[in-house]
Order: C-alpha cells, then sequence, then structure tokens
C-alpha cells in the first residue's frame, strides 16, 4: 500500500542525507521524494511516497520523528488530504499523429509547452491515477523523455 | 547564479543517500531536489536545483558523473530546457477576502483545489518567476500551510 508522508524540517545541511539514509539504511522503499521552502526560510518541507503496511508505515514514522532537525511528521490518509504531481513529458509525434496527441492533452486539461519537428512536450498536473492514465496513453505514441516532481500534499483541514 | 541539473540514475537502494550526501558532504547547496519513476522502470530521474558560479557547478557535474549508478548529467542554462514547479498553498481567508483571493488565482490560472471556513488551498504551476510573484501575493494574506514539488526540466531539443 502506498503512502505519502510529509515531513517539515529545518533548512539545515546533512538533513536530506539523513532522511535518505534512514530509508536506504533501513530498506524501506522510495517511490518518489521532493524537497522544496516553506513560508519560513528556516524550513524545509519534504513529501515522500513510500510503499509498505500500516506497521512498516508506523515504524517509518517513529524513525523520522527521532532524526534530528525533523519538526513534524505527517502521514497521509486517505481523504484528509489533496494531492498533486505535476509531470512533463515529451511525446514523439510527426506530421501523422500531433493532432491527435494536442487534442489527447486538450481532454486532460494539459498543457503543450514545447513544439518541435519531431516532439511534443507537455506539461500535466493532477492526482496520480490521472497523470497516469495520461502517461499510459502517450506510451502509445512513444515517450522520448519524462520527468516527474512527485507527489506533494497539503491536509485538508 | 541558481544552475538546475537533471541526474538519470539507477533505481536502486542508495542513489538519493549518495546523491544528497555529496552535496551535504561538500558544502553544496540544494535549493529543491525531487525524484521519481520513468519510462524506464529500471530508471528515475533527479531533479535538483543548486547554486553556485560556474565553476562550483562545474565540479558538482563531476562528482555527480563519477558515483556509481549514476546514468547521465544534463546541467541546463537558459533557454534550453522547459522548466516548471507545482506548488500547493493554503491561504487563510474568510468571507471578507475570499473572493479577492479567487480573483488572484484566477488571474494566475491557478486551480482552487480545497475549500474552508478560514482558509482556499490553491494549485498553481508555472516558472520560477510566475510561482514566487504568486507566493508574495499571498502572503499579505497569510499562508497557512505551503508544499513545493522543487522545479523540474526538460531539455527543448
Amino acid at each position: 500500500m502506498r503512502h505519502t508522508i510529509s515531513v517539515l524540517v529545518e533548512n539545515k545541511f546533512g538533513v536530506l542525507t539523513r532522511v535518505a539514509g534512514l530509508f536506504s539504511g533501513r530498506g524501506y522503499n522510495i517511490d518518489t521524494l521532493n524537497v522544496g521552502p516553506t513560508q519560513d526560510p528556516k524550513l524545509s518541507r519534504m513529501s515522500i511516497v513510500t510503499r509498505g503496511d500500516d506497521a512498516t508505515v508506523e515504524q517509518i514514522v517513529k524513525q523520522l520523528n527521532k532524526l534530528v532537525d525533523v519538526i513534524e511528521v505527517q502521514d497521509f490518509r486517505d481523504g484528509e488530504y489533496v494531492d498533486r504531481e505535476l509531470v512533463l513529458v515529451k511525446v514523439k509525434t510527426g506530421s501523422g499523429n500531433r493532432a491527435e496527441v494536442a487534442q489527447l492533452a486538450e481532454l486532460f486539461r494539459a498543457k503543450i509547452v514545447d513544439v518541435q519537428p519531431q516532439s511534443l512536450s507537455i506539461e500535466i498536473t493532477g492526482n496520480e491515477s490521472k497523470v497516469e492514465k495520461f502517461i499510459t496513453l502517450m506510451k502509445d505514441f512513444g515517450i522520448a523523455d519524462i520527468t516527474r516532481t512527485g507527489k506533494v500534499a497539503l491536509p485538508r483541514k
């Protein structure tokens, strides 16, 4: 089962290394991870998508809380949060199928951000199922390149 | 000066720790970092925004290339790439200023993703200057919570 964990950390050297090391050292899986600044310049927020049963994730949260420079750990559960991901994907297109790719992008409210003779670069945001569905459709045309931010989440309350 | 570096890595345990450790061990700054899957299940892509002069960034790229499990390192320069970031921001609003916040969101083509009695949660995507401008405007209302994916980038060619 997939979990999204949000970790508020002091914006200090080595925090990311310690968090990443906790996962790799104990064999916990990381599907995606991102870290960026918050409204407080002294703090950063990390969002981590990990896989495991409830007991494993509870362990991860406990271990994270023990780390120096970790201020707060939130384990998001279904329905309590809003989550989004951004993906940039470069799809192989020529004159024969550019219109079809552009139309699919429009149906998904994705944006075309670059046009080249042999490719279209598309930006799509959404929750996991929407993003995955779009990527699956694009695979039929051929994906030349892709870069994903990984999930970020905010509690609703 | 800010640089965006994209690192294609083998999807193996400990790669993230090694990359993060390289930055913290040598005192290189990380503004944002994210890692996610690619079209090839064996590979992940990391996007890192770092600060430093050209010589420092050249050193970083060289060191990254030496790491085990690093396949390719790209240092993006102005104009050669498309970059985007996604931010979820929860803005403090009551009946008095909700309309104003909603209108500003619309002007920035941001989306309102959650409405609560005391807040609006907004999703915005764009390049750095657009996203930063929106966050600055929202600070006047009060930011209750924010989570940023950090930049992702794709080469245009």
